[in-house]
Formats: C-alpha cells, structure tokens, sequence
C-alpha cells in the first residue's frame, strides 16, 4: 500500500485537522466526537446534516458553508458515523428550525441517522438518496446506493434552507431533487482502504467495472475499456431509462472523477456527454465537472443527470461558499 | 494503458471543448490555432498569458479569468505549445496595456515564448518560473525547472494587473514571486503519457521517487516509501534551504497534488505540514489544498512555499474567479 499517511489509526484525524486549518474562515472541527460545522450558523434557519464514511473527499465535509451544509459527520474511511456524532453536530448546529438529514442509502448510515433522529430533542426529518441506477441492491444497501446526486441534493436544499424554506418545504425538496436524479459510474482501477492494506477489488488490464459502487462494490458487470463515446452512451443510456427524461427538458449533468482520474479525462468524458445527450435530446442546461463524491484514488468517473426546472436551476445557481463548491456573486 | 479517451490525437481537442463548455462563463475557446482566453478582456490593462504542455490541468486554462490570467497556450501532453498559438492568444487579449508571459523554465516552453514576443508587434515581458528545488539541471530544463509556484505567481500578479499596475510592476512583482518560492514534490507512481501508451518511468513496491518533476523526470533520489511526517521534513527542509525565510515569518503553503492521489492525503500533508513549519519557525499565513499544478494520474504531491509581505498577502486575498481558483467577496 502506497499512501501519503502516518499510522493507518490517525489518518482520519490528521485529514480533519487539515482540513480544518486550511479552510477555518468556513467551518471549525470538533475531535470529539467528530464533525465538521459551518463557522457561523444561522439562526432560524433548517440546519442541514449529511455525513457518512471517510474516502470520499470532498464529501461532505468540503460542502459545509454558506448555502449548503451546516454540519458534516465523517465516519472512518468506508464506514457510517456513530449517532453520537450526529447527535452533537445537530445540538451544535441546530438553529431552531429543524435539522434535515441527508442520508447516502446504505445500511450503516440510515440506522444509525435513524438512532441519532430518535436521539435528538428537535425536530428533523430525512431525506435519503439513491441515485446510483447500476444495481438494485448491493453489499451494503437494501435498494439503489446513494452516490453523487448527494452533492446535487445538498447544494439545493441548502440554497432553499438559506432563502428560509422551512423544514417540510426542505424535505419535500430534497425527496424531488434525490427522485429527479440518476447515477452511473465505472472504475479503471481499484482503490485501498488504509486499514485494510490491499486493493479492494482488482481489475485485468483492459479491464473495467461497469456501474461500480463508491466502495468497491461490483456493478453490472465487468468488461473490456473501450473508447470513451461508448462507455458514455452505456452509462447515460442506464440513467435515462431510470429517470426517463422529457425530449428538450433541461438538466444537469456532473461528471463526478472517482479520486485518481486526471482532471483531462473528466472534461473530455464531458465532451462526449454533451454529445449523447444532445443525441438523446437532452438540454444540458447546467454542468459540474471535478472530483466531488471519490472513492480514494480509484481512478473512473460517474455521470449523474439530475432534472431540472425553473425552481431547481435557480436554487442551484444561488450564492454557495463552502471549502469544495463555489458559486455567486 | 487505462484511459477514458477516444483516439489519442484527439485527448487534448476534446478535453478543451469540455473545459470551454463547462465554465462558458468565464472562457473562451480558440481551436486553430488552440488558446483559451477570457471571455470579457478588459481594456488598458496588463494581459497575463501562460501556456505549456497539457496534462497538468487544471493548469493553466483552469486560472483563466478575472484576477489571474488572461489567456493560456495548451500544447500537448508535455509538449510545449508553438509560438503561432502564443501570438494568437496576445492578439486577442492585448488591452494595449502590454503583454506578460509567465513561463515555466522548460527548454521548449522558453524558446517558443521569445518566439512568440519576437513576433508581436505590441509590448511584452516575461516571468520565468523556476522553483523546483529538487535538481539544478534536468531533462528538459536548463537550471531549475518550473512547477507549482507557477499557479502562485499567476495569481498574485493577476491581482496586481487587475489593480492597474503597469507592465514593468507586473514583471518585477513575477520576478519576485519567483524568487521567494520553492517547490519539492514526490511520487508514489509514474503517469502514462497518452500517445505513448506505457508509464515515464518505473517505482518499485514501496519505492517512492523523491524531488520527482511534473513530467516524470527524476529527483533527487529513489528511496523507501516513509511515514508522512518523516517525508515531509525533508521535503520542507529543501525548500527552506533554498528560500531560507526569516524566523516568524510569513509564507503561503501550497500543498498540491499530482492528480492521483485522494484528497484525504493532501489534507494530511497539510496538517504534517503545518507541524513541521511550526518547528522551523515558519508563520503559515496562507493555505492552497488541491490539485493544480498535476502529472496526469500521478499519485504524489508537492509543497511550495512563498515568502509573502503585506502587498503579497493582500494580492494573495484579491477577488479571483477563474474555473480552478476563487476567492473574493
């Protein structure tokens, strides 16, 4: 195992205090138990929590700021927070408000977001995503896993929570945006969990996971690389026939880098992307391209198509200010 | 070669229709002759224009926009671009404020920029970068090549052009900036340059390359993957050997990844880094964590160091907005 890193026992600390040190005009860091919050909370606000296991950098504690998240719940690499984390990050940040949950679909993180939901004295609701269309049912999930649409529902709730939407509009919102979306990745390498010591899958040369999870977990099948217009018609071709997209109806499209793909390869995946969907005739209306939802240094990418409208285009367009994701005037 | 690309003579083509598309807010896209530039040039001022070979993106397209340049010369993969595509992009950004090339100190790279200033009919400087400690000489470079500092004088001096300062204060504040940085970087794997289709060079199992350059060349030596503390000392040690600060003063930290490796571990390299900067007496005033100055999907980082006065950390802190850095109100 190749990594950048002291004892396997404090990656995740050392992360977390760097972390925090290079962005502390934006959040501030609790040890113990571990969170991430937004430096200034907002009062009479819904108070937005998502959280779930290390390794997926800028996910989420990268999104906690101005009109996204107020608190982040980072487990370790690969593995739910506690509720005794999500519990000190909502009396934290709670404003009063309600606190509204994001939750990734896999069965760590909903029971123990459940347990900290029951815990907490306020007010909250759930929103949970499971967006990531390549199987239905996979190691750690009961139904879709939760992937990169996270981001999409994070960044526009956040938008509604900060213009002061209250916690039902919020929920409702977040269920629309997480129900309007689809996901599809592939991996060209495996990635290595640092406790673990070696790869979590491997792959023949030329080999490729179709529809792999963000943990390693197999997708639909494996199969030969082939030039990237085909492997993006096959992956936009899965998410259309889940989300089913009007003919000319606007959407965006994030072209999510698993952690190890060179940032030229996920703007060309967009090139060829923008090019399918204007085959299936899909308005691109919005674009977001980097690593924003990774799997350690796994190298692929994923594609998430989220429908948009009116409403949606201009909460995702709204003033955000956060370590990871930067918008407005 | 696992690559998510379609013919390799067309990786860097599509790439930059993707950049273009994805951040048509900011940029514009020349193809024949290929430069991107900003979208809206501003008139009496200095224009900034860097350039060099692809696959360290997001540089330098990526720093196009306000508060840092004004347009960028891709050549392909770590090939330098030619003069005809420099003249083009001054050309068309010229503010009549005259022309400032910043380029990075690679025998190619300088001898297509005189080219290109010989050939303009307006005025020009240059600032040559040459910041990496690792190696007096190298493959392609005649004395210290140049690497992430390059990012840093971008944007210093793309916020002292912004202010109004004139062609020979942009040149001077480049010169300095240069001078007062200094950059060591590593490698836990090589890269793969597409059209040549296998790795620029080979690490053995738990062999790092220590001082390595952003196109694979060779550092100072091969040795034994270490603790992350342990690396960084010497990595630090270095660069402060070469920039020798004053005891409690100022520096930025960039901390930089070279494309393939997490963010996880570029967060715990910073906070490492902080400790040891800490021991040595170093103030760090300012903080950059990602990747920006890259080597395809290398895995590995660097750290610059730049000694900053109260004009720097001001310039440092100016309104960016391009499509890899932003700052600002």
């Amino acid at each position: 195992m190749k990594k950048l890193i002291n004892a396997t026992d404090d990656v995740l600390t050392e992360a977390l205090r760097g972390f925090a040190a290079a962005h502390d005009d934006i959040v501030r860091l609790s040890l113990d138990p571990k969170f991430v919050a937004r430096k200034a909370p907002r009062k009479g606000k819904v108070a937005l929590i998502s959280g779930g296991g290390s390794g997926h950098e800028p996910m989420h504690a990268g999104f906690v700021g101005v009109g996204m998240l107020d608190a982040a719940c980072p487990g370790e690499v690969f593995t739910s927070p506690t509720p005794d984390q999500m519990l000190a990050a909502a009396e934290a940040v709670d404003g009063g408000a309600g606190v509204l949950w994001i939750v990734k679909n896999y069965a760590g993180d909903v029971m123990n977001f459940e347990m900290a939901a029951e815990m907490f004295a306020g007010e909250s609701a759930t929103v949970l995503t499971n967006d990531d269309v390549a199987v239905e049912s996979s190691l750690h999930s009961q139904g879709r896993r939760g992937v990169a649409a996270t981001v999409i529902v994070e960044k526009i709730v956040g938008a509604a929570a900060e213009r002061g939407d209250d916690l039902a509009a919020c929920k409702a919102l977040g269920d629309r945006i997480a129900a309007a979306s689809g996901t599809m990745g592939l991996a060209l390498t495996s990635c290595t969990v640092p406790a673990a010591g070696t790869p979590t899958f491997t792959l023949g040369e030329g080999e490729i996971e179709m529809g792999v999870g963000i943990h390693g977990e197999p997708g639909r099948r494996r199969e030969a690389l082939r030039a990237a217009d085909a492997l993006v018609a096959d992956m936009l071709g899965a998410i259309v026939e889940e989300i089913k997209p009007a003919k000319g109806a606007p959407a965006l499209l994030l072209v999510n880098g698993m952690g190890g793909t060179p940032l030229m390869e996920l703007y060309l995946m967009l090139d060829a992307a923008r090019r399918r969907c204007a085959a299936l005739g899909i308005e691109v209306a919005r674009t977001l391209v980097g690593n924003f939802c990774t799997s350690l240094e796994m190298q692929g990418c994923s594609f998430t198509l989220t429908k948009l409208d009116a409403e949606t285009t201009t909460l995702w367009d709204a003033l955000v200010h956060t370590a990871a994701l930067r918008k407005g005037p």
